[in-house]
């Protein structure tokens, strides 16, 4: 059993709200034949505000690629930290618990990856595993959650700590004028996540079942042309389109563990934009509520890449989670185009039973001792 | 279980041998302050050839990030689908058997990674699970052995493709005139190699137990610096002795299977330089034989990268194999510094069993069918 418990989640303070990206774009492509459709895609992706690791006029200088990955590698060492400190203690395990940290992040290029950093200075093993991957983008979250199941299947008792640093601000291309550039330059955000999943024990969603699908011949949809200036984000605009060939796949799964997607109980999926969002209700046949969490991560913060279904896991924890017992969907959407999905089941917190001491009458009140049952 | 079939290797058609190395070096740094330090480190490695994706004059050129990782792209969608084909026929398992594909690289950067165009194009399944590693370094194709052992020990069924395309010709650099750079500039080459795991059925090692170590704060020892210009392979002076500090990892990994390496019957690992052999012998008292294929593959094609592995565990197959059951050890070393080990038995091919059908005398002789047994 795989059970990935509460994520912890961080934001810089560096704020950008809808209004001022629509007020940049105005103002800096003034003359770009398409603006006015690019200040309509931006106001309809619903962002409302976004962090990032930079004061928005450093985000908007590009200081060269190497610069720019030295930022990456110092926020991350600096921000790190204390969301894996705080997942750790939301599953209730130590640094030297876990056997497999899974790495996801695609907007900075390390060798060694962070894995070795946080290996050697936050208590881990030296013989735990290191798993980074970079070339996911998006579906690297879902990908994560699933290649943690899969490790916590093969051995039952290990532990993963899975990590997403995604810093999109610092992708920024100022000479990218495209419309796909524009309006991502109105939905990315950053953010760093992290969360424990558990092959034994823990409170959270226990994983039955992961598969991946990749939608034929869209491997140019959503990439990566990588130039002297580093990462340029490129996205085809077909790509709010997907839904519709990727709905079946997720059917397809639920089916095969022989669920009904009507009957489950949460949806977390990456919320890329808002189109996602509305064509899921729309070919899952679903009501817009099942994606409260993922639409507001999308509101609140952006797209902020890997780290998208951290975030909105999170917001199910706040609320209090479901039913013990009730299957729900987790989604990464991404290059490919991929999407990387897991089902399972909300697992509470164990009841806490009253244990009712019977003590000689002289020495009353009855003493209650809360006991965990498990 | 989980068996390692045999690997298909394919290296490219143009050559350089020492001599011509060495040559360059001496012209090309003919005013450098260690340029005869730098020479005799470049004949110590022996590595007598190397192969590379371009002319020498061509790979002396630097046309810049984008040029270089568009032309990593080109090569590798030429080169690799062949490899792929004959590791898959090597295992006698066809693309649509396949459920994980892991592509390791640590020499060029794409997203989506080439998984997606090789589910694409050579038939593989949508469903197919990609694992893209790039931040493993050499360390990677022993990485890519023990998450494939993983994955078939959570799903025992399955089949796992494993690809490794490094050119590491096209991380050149000619502004980078330290004795590090300039002893790698003389010590890598190019390969493209892949292999099967499967999770049941298949000749060639069945991998037991794997494990990871990462040696503690040397994070800057093996590392790129990743600039305008691309990734800057930075090497450590003291990264030739850390044997001294990985024997120890990779004898605990054989004691916790109850094993003892003398009693081991074949040992690959990775070929980084010719020190890492020579000090394996010392630390793990062994003869130098048990290295020659990790030593040939050094010899005849240099540091291949993830592929070193890959190669050196060809030549093991192409000696005919171990003795059915015999075990052995796979290591790669890489950035962290991290050993990536597995440790299993040689599985022969099912020997064949005469099955003599007795027929009447008037129909002799005696009909001598081949049944494989297994």
């Amino acid at each position: 059993m795989a059970t990935l418990c509460r994520p912890s989640v961080a934001v810089p303070d560096h704020v950008i709200t809808m209004e001022q990206t629509l007020a940049l774009a105005r103002e800096m492509h003034a003359d770009h034949p398409q603006r006015d459709l690019v200040l309509r895609l931006i106001e309809n992706t619903g962002v409302r505000t976004r962090h990032l690791v930079q004061p928005v006029e450093d985000t908007l200088r590009h200081p060269g690629f190497e610069s720019r990955n030295r930022l990456y590698e110092a926020e991350a060492k600096a921000r790190v930290p204390g969301v894996v400190r705080r997942a750790l203690a939301h599953a209730e395990v130590e640094p030297g618990d876990i056997d497999l940290i899974v790495y996801v992040s695609c907007t900075g290029f390390m060798m060694p990856s962070l894995t070795a950093w946080l290996i050697n200075t936050m208590g881990f093993r030296p013989e735990t595993r290191q798993l980074p991957i970079a070339q996911l983008g998006c579906a690297g979250g879902g990908a994560a959650i699933n290649r943690a199941h899969d490790f916590c299947t093969a051995y039952p008792q290990a532990n993963v700590l899975i990590v997403s640093c995604e810093f999109c601000s610092l992708c920024y291309q100022p000479t990218d004028l495209g419309v796909g550039s524009l309006l991502s330059n109105g939905l990315f955000g950053d953010a760093v996540s992290a969360a424990v999943v558990r092959g034994e024990g823990g409170v959270g969603v226990r994983i039955e079942r992961n598969g991946s699908h990749l939608v034929p011949d869209t491997e140019d949809w959503i990439s990566y042309a990588v130039r002297d200036t580093g990462f340029h984000f490129l996205l085809d605009k077909r790509v709010p389109g997907t839904m519709e060939m990727l709905a079946p796949a997720l059917k397809d799964l639920v089916a095969q563990h022989s669920w009904k997607i009507p009957e489950m109980d949460f949806f977390i999926v990456h919320a890329g934009g808002p189109r996602i969002l509305d064509d899921l209700c729309h070919y899952l046949d679903l009501p817009p509520e099942m994606f409260r969490f993922s639409r507001a991560t999308l509101t609140e913060r952006g797209n902020i890449a890997s780290s998208v279904v951290f975030d909105a896991l999170a917001r199910l924890f706040e609320e209090g989670g479901v039913e013990n017992g009730a299957g729900g969907l987790i989604a990464g959407f991404g290059p490919g185009i991929t999407a990387e999905t897991a089902i399972g089941r909300w697992v509470g917190a164990a009841p806490v039973a009253k244990v009712v001491v019977e003590v000689p009458a002289a020495e009353k009140p009855v003493v209650e001792a809360a006991v965990p049952t498990r």
